[in-house]
């Protein structure tokens, strides 16, 4: 079944208090040399049948109204995974 | 500043709720045709200085401490991302 991955990231101009906080724990627990952290979201979705021009518009369009707010995230990335063909930027 | 990436899902073998969350939600909102979701999460580290070997088996070992929860999440990919050469495995 061919896997869809999207990537979603807060808004480069909008705070992120998770990456602030893992940025700043970093040093504490020995890791050095990171200037900054910001934390994002990873979807994974098993598509039934193949994926279609028509089908990566349907997700792309799901991307940007269910799994990010598009207030504050970005939609960064639209992978499309598949078993026989590897992995390919949509 | 070259950036690393660290992939982070739960493990196949947890619930994941806000995976199952968004997956109900699709049909709701239209969208057909899409089997099952996992939401995990994405981080963007920017590192100081170049990425070397050291520096990844460093970033490898925050990733599997602090980025992730190794009872029920793992690291599925580190990637390098650098504006001059692109985008790497690691």
């Amino acid at each position: 079944m061919p896997r869809v991955v999207v990537h979603v990231m807060p808004k480069p101009e909008i705070l992120d208090p998770q990456g602030k906080a893992v940025a700043a724990a970093l040093p504490r627990l020995g890791f050095e040399g990171i200037a900054s952290v910001r934390q994002g979201k990873r979807f994974e979705l098993e598509v039934e049948g193949e994926v279609t021009e028509q089908v990566l518009a349907t997700l792309r369009e799901a991307a940007e109204t269910l799994l990010s707010n598009p207030v504050i995230e970005d939609v960064v990335a639209i992978e499309v995974e598949d078993a026989a063909h590897g992995k390919a930027q949509a």
